[in-house]
Order: structure tokens, then sequence, then C-alpha cells
């Protein structure tokens, strides 16, 4: 591994990891500016961005945009998440530079053209509605909103239509000059690069920014209740939601050690009782997610309308069990799935380039892979007893539940069992 | 490239592609049988099959076979498709046989144990509940019905729920006394592997199964039609199919090319028309697929109740423009797309696996990178038009809309407006 980081003088960060043998590179920019940094008259302005970023820069056309990265054979995308944006590029060695051109001009000269706003909107509002016509996509959204009730943490990375159809070219600006600064930038890319030759690139380009003050943002405060949506759907779906530790916790790997272990492959225990035994779902999984201050565990499965009630009953019941311990070998497993899975990633330039840059932002350094290695190590059977004691006696949970599910308990009546 | 190849005396085929640097390893065993294999009353049997894989062997309980991978980090998964079934794992180096050993035992050994076919019948029919959950998963299964009507090729792969419900021990015992001879499966493996070792592994492991007569399958026969189903959703959704060459056909790539460059891509023609300009969906593609024998190019995109007649109409004006000709810039870059994926995807052994597999599948040999490269590179402007031309002057098109989809045209209307 060759992690190399450089700082521009404004607070910029580069980082990036040479791959021998590659021919190709996946690189971009991961702005700390998502979901959580809006006000709440502006849930959605982020996502909007990301949108915009791609509808015209003061030299090119969108589908100027498109054709750069295209005419070589490249993709360009981008994402927003509750702590960040991310704008990325996958390309042939020879087209590193082109790209980091592309990405740096959508990113710093988007000219926020009113007509584009208008066709962009439009945009939005089917993407919003897509996501509404997919129960185990709009689940979620609800289960963030019961987990964080409230607040930026907890709501929709889209926004709600209603706010989408007011948003100005004046409250893109605006949302930009406060959180775009340098440094809430990571400049980062994997596969056939040259640091130098990035480095260089990079200063011309984002050297004149101007710092911005960082702004403050809300800290997550976990709320917990339930949301029943009735709907006659084919599947009764439900998502339940627990607190996890934030992703510089020290009991981060316990906690995704714990999730993994109670739901996280085939071997869990969540799918051999709930799926392999008694069939009483297709999906099934739990899931860690960490964000800086806090996390979430997220169950989700889908089932039929009579069953809603032995599903939940049981999940409830699997995490009673692993509150008395998990076996040495179940601990043992979640601990190879995750190493291997870091192994694994280890070979694509995208989860590379993705890897460093959150590594990055969160610890201001590239944490080895012996490190990150050694903390899953570290992690005992006590620790994993902890989180899971922790999860069930706490008393409180988020819980979503969408289609026939009249028949599902109470949250309140699942979490008393939990904890009795 | 290090492709090698290798047949066991009763037709069994292996390939393995070894990839230097790599830790880890992609292999699993593709098996040409499919829905299109299933006679009607076996629809959505090579599915159940695949899922009574993971159910238990002879040796190996289900939590057994899962414990067996995940132990050492590694998943395995299997999937159906039209033509084929896979069964394939990921793992690191030190695994492989390890990897190879589990597959083979549940693809040789399964138990069909009655009371785990009940279990997994009810999982099927959550799965099937979870894809009419989905507007744009089911609506394919509708396309495709239209496309190639009454034939096992436009059934769909999980099968009907009555159908599921039926399926006996014996059923599943025959399928594969039917479709799993050796001549049908072949084993790919990439990455981190030794090809003599994997020869000999499944020589001893595969070597003494019987040869199996080829079965038969019916040609694909396309149909086209519509299908339309009301249903109150946030999107009006739309999969519009065309007949395209098979596989084997010499204008296979230039099929391909006219697909990416119609809607592959943020610069294609659909893109940028109806998203870009007029901001009539958020999601829109057009991709070419193929069989032995046909192939289909599907679009797709969701709208709203009151822009579904604009969408279907520009998109069709898009097609019809399509077959006055396309730039040599969009063919350029259509074909550049093409090589840039085939050489970004050869730096994943999963992909990998997967290409040599499907290729020595197609062409009994596995052609290298320097033929397919040619064959895109020898696509002419008057190839790509011919395909556009074809499809637009057919008169045929298979339609699916589902959702508020009132004032959508009647595809013959779309198809005249196409041809005029």
């Amino acid at each position: 591994m060759t992690v190399r980081t450089h700082t521009l003088p404004n607070g910029f960060r580069i980082v990036t990891e040479n791959m021998p043998g590659l021919k190709s590179a996946a690189l971009g920019i991961w702005v700390t500016a998502g979901g959580r940094h809006e006000r709440a008259d502006q849930n959605g302005i982020a996502h909007f961005l990301e949108h915009m970023a791609f509808k015209g820069t003061s030299t090119r056309s969108p589908q100027q945009i498109a054709e750069a990265i295209e005419d070589v054979g490249g993709y360009i995308n981008a994402y927003t998440s509750r702590e960040m944006t991310a704008y990325y590029a996958r390309v042939l060695e020879d087209d590193v530079e082109l790209a980091l051109d592309v990405i740096s001009d959508i990113l710093l000269n988007p000219v926020f053209d009113p007509k584009e706003i208008e066709v962009e909107r439009h945009v939005i509002l089917q993407e919003i509605g897509q996501a509404h016509d997919t129960p185990d996509d709009i689940i979620f959204d609800w289960l963030q909103e019961e987990a964080f009730p409230d607040q930026p943490l907890g709501r929709s990375i889209l926004g709600p239509a209603e706010m989408v159809q007011s948003f100005s070219r004046d409250d893109l600006s605006a949302f930009v000059a406060e959180r775009y600064g340098p440094g809430e930038m990571i400049l980062s890319a994997a596969g056939a690069v040259d640091h130098d030759r990035i480095v260089a690139q990079a200063a011309e380009v984002f050297g004149g920014l101007k710092p911005v003050a960082r702004g403050a943002f809300d800290p997550a405060r976990w709320g917990g209740g339930e949301r029943r949506v009735t709907k006659r759907l084919e599947q009764a779906h439900m998502a339940l939601g627990f607190e996890l530790p934030g992703y510089r916790a020290p009991d981060l790997y316990a906690s995704q050690i714990y999730s993994s272990a109670l739901g996280g492959g085939m071997s869990s225990r969540l799918f051999q009782e709930l799926r392999e035994k008694r069939g009483l779902c297709y999906t099934i999984f739990a899931q860690a997610g960490a964000y800086s201050d806090s996390g979430l565990m997220t169950i989700y499965a889908g089932t039929g309308k009579a069953e809603i009630a032995e599903l939940l009953t049981l999940t409830v019941a699997e995490m009673k069990r692993a509150a008395d311990g998990m076996t040495p070998q179940e601990i043992d497993r979640a601990r190879a799935q995750m190493k291997a899975g870091l192994l694994m990633g280890l070979e694509s330039p995208s989860s590379r380039a993705e890897r460093i840059a959150r590594l990055l932002s969160i610890w201001g350094r590239v944490p080895t892979l012996e490190e990150t290695v050694a903390r899953i190590d570290a992690v005992t059977a006590e620790d994993v007893r902890d989180i899971a004691q922790r999860l069930a006696e706490g008393g409180s949970a988020a819980l979503a539940l969408y289609g026939p599910v009249a028949k599902a308990p109470a949250l309140d009546a699942l979490t008393a069992r939990l904890a009795a």
C-alpha cells in the first residue's frame, strides 16, 4: 500500500493510492456536506446541489459534461449521504487528468441556470416518486425519521416534494457558500494514479478557494418510536432500528461484529432462524451504519401479512438470545467476514478511493490496513455481549412498518419483551 | 491474460484465468439450465432448484453450508437467468479448494429434504411478493411475456405463485436428471487460482458424472404486444422492448452500440432529451440483452401520470431520429464505453470469472480481448443505422405499462408513428 496525502494551504486535502498493475483509476471529491448539514428549511438542498453540478458550468453544457467523460469510455456520477456528498469518476489511466478536470469544473463552476433548475426540479420530483413506489427504499427514510426525530440527521436526503418545489438559485448558492469550503473537501484517487501529478493539478484548480468557517450542525439525538403505514402490498415490510456508537467510538468494531453475527450473512442468526428454518422471508438482514456522533443498526425483512407478528417477535427473541452471549465461532466468523471483505475491497480502485477518503475524513490520516485489522482482532466476546445487552436493555428502538401490517405488535410491546 | 481451458472426458468444462498480484479469487459453476429450459408445467423449477442447493447436502446442513464459506470470510451465492443457473463464491486465495468443495457439494449432493422444500417454498413466495411490490422489477417480467408470448423464454424466472406451490421433490430431481449433465456445466475461476489444481479437484469431483443427452428447448419466437396495468402509484412506469439479434449474430456489437448511443449513459440521446432537457424522468435507459437465438432491447423510464404520453412519444421520436443515422462521435463514444467497460471489468475477479464462463459457453472457446475489441472496432455507422432502421420499420414492439398510465398512447399508435 502506498497511500500518500497532501494538504493545500487553504485546507483542501488530497489522498491517493497507487495500485501497481492496474490500467484504470477511480477518483472523486468527497465533501463534508450532506443531509445533516441542512437547516429545516433547506431539507433536500445538498442533494439538489449534487444534481445541479451536472447541469452546466461556465464552460460546459450538461451534454458536454457527459460527453467529456463518456468520450473516453469513463463514467461519472455522484451521491449524497447524510454526512457527505461525493462526485466521482472511473476512467482508464490516461484519462485521470481529464476526469479531475471535469469533476473540479462541475464542483467549482456550476452556473445554476434558472431554466436548468426548473428542469432538474422535475427530475428530483420523479426520483422522490420512485423512492415512494419502492417499499424497501422508502421504509428506511421512515425508520431514520423515527430514530432521529425533528433533527437534520432524521430527515430524508431527497427532501419533501414541497421543499424541492421551492428551492431557488440563491438557496443553492447560499448552501455552497456555507458548506463547500476547501477544508470540507477531500480529493481521493486510487488505481493507476500519480500522486505528484494529481497534487499539482489540484493545487492549480482548488488552491485559490477561500477557506470557509466550518459550519456547526446539530448533534444526533436518538428518539425512537414507531411509524406504521398500512397499504395493500404483497409483503408486510418492517425496518427495526437501534442506536449504535458513532464511527470514532472505541466499540465501533464490536458493534459491527455484533450486527454481522446477528444478521450479516447466510450463517447469521436472523437468516438461519427466520429464513432458513422457518421460511418467513426472502430478504432479511441486519447492518450497522455509523455517523460521526451516533450510529444506527437496521434490521430489515419483508414477510406475509399473516407472518409479520411472528417475524417481529422472533427477531426480538434472537436479539434477546444474543444478549446472553454469542459463541466464539460466531464472533470469529463475523471477524473473518469483515477482514476478508476489507481485503477483497482493496482489489477495486473504486472501493479504495472511497475507503481512503472516508478514513482521512474521520481520522485526519489513513490508518494502515494492519491497524484496522488489529482493531477488529481486538474485539472480545465480552465487547460484543456488552453491545447486545445495551441494545436489549436500552428500552428504546425505532420501527417502521409498511404494507398489510395491521397484525404487527406495537413497538412498546417489542421493546418490553426485549428488555424483560 | 492467461486463460486456460480443460474438458473432462464426460464433457465437463473448466476455464481459469490467473490474475497476478491478486490475493482473492472468484469461482463458480455455470449450468446451461435456466428458465427457458423449463416446460410450461415446470415454470419456476430452475430457480426453485437453485434455492434448494443451499438447503442441505448428504454431508452438510443448510447452516453448515453457510458456515463453511463464511468461516473463512468468503461469500457464496447463486442466480438463475433465462439460459443459465450459476453458483459462485468469492474467497481469499487459500480457500479456493474449500470453495470448490462447497460449490460442488451443493450442486451434486442436494438432499431435497421434503421439510426443507416446504420451508423454501415459503421463501420463494416471499421473493415473488417482493418482486410484485417493486414496480421497476415486475414490469420487466411483463415486458418479457409480451416480447416472447406463450413460450419458455417469455415466462418469469421465479414462476407463478401457484406453480411454486405445487413443485415436489420428484419435480426437482427430474429437472436435475434432464438438465444438469456434465456437458451443461462450466467451472470458471479467476484471480489467485492455480489451473492444474482446480482441474485435478474438478476431475475428482465431477469426473464421475454420467453424460446426459442435451435437452432441446423452444426457439425464441418474437411476439410483441402491450400489457397495461393501472395502479395508484407515484410514477407511471414504462418498459418498451424491441427484438435484437442473439449473442452469436454478426451484428451483436452493432446492436449494443446502437442501444448504448440511444440510452446507455448520460450522454445518450434518451438521457439528454428526456431527462436533461425536459426533466421528464429520473431513471431512463436503453439496454441490449442477448440470448442464444434472439435478443431484447429494453427501454425503461418512470415519469408522472401527466407526462407518460409525452415520454413515450418522445422516446419513439428519438428512435425514429436514430434511424436517420447517428454521428460518428456518438458511435465512437459508445464504442469507447464498451471497450473501457471491458478493460475495467477485467480488473475484478468476479467479472472475469463470469466473462470467461459465458464466452466458453457461447463460443466453445474464450476469444481474446483483442478479438472482442476488433469486433467492436469493426462496427460502422451503417451497421448501426441498419439496426436502428430495422427496429423502427419492423412494426413490432412490446410494451409494459404500470401505474397511473391511462393517458399512455396505445402500442399500435407508437409503432405506426415509428414506422411512418
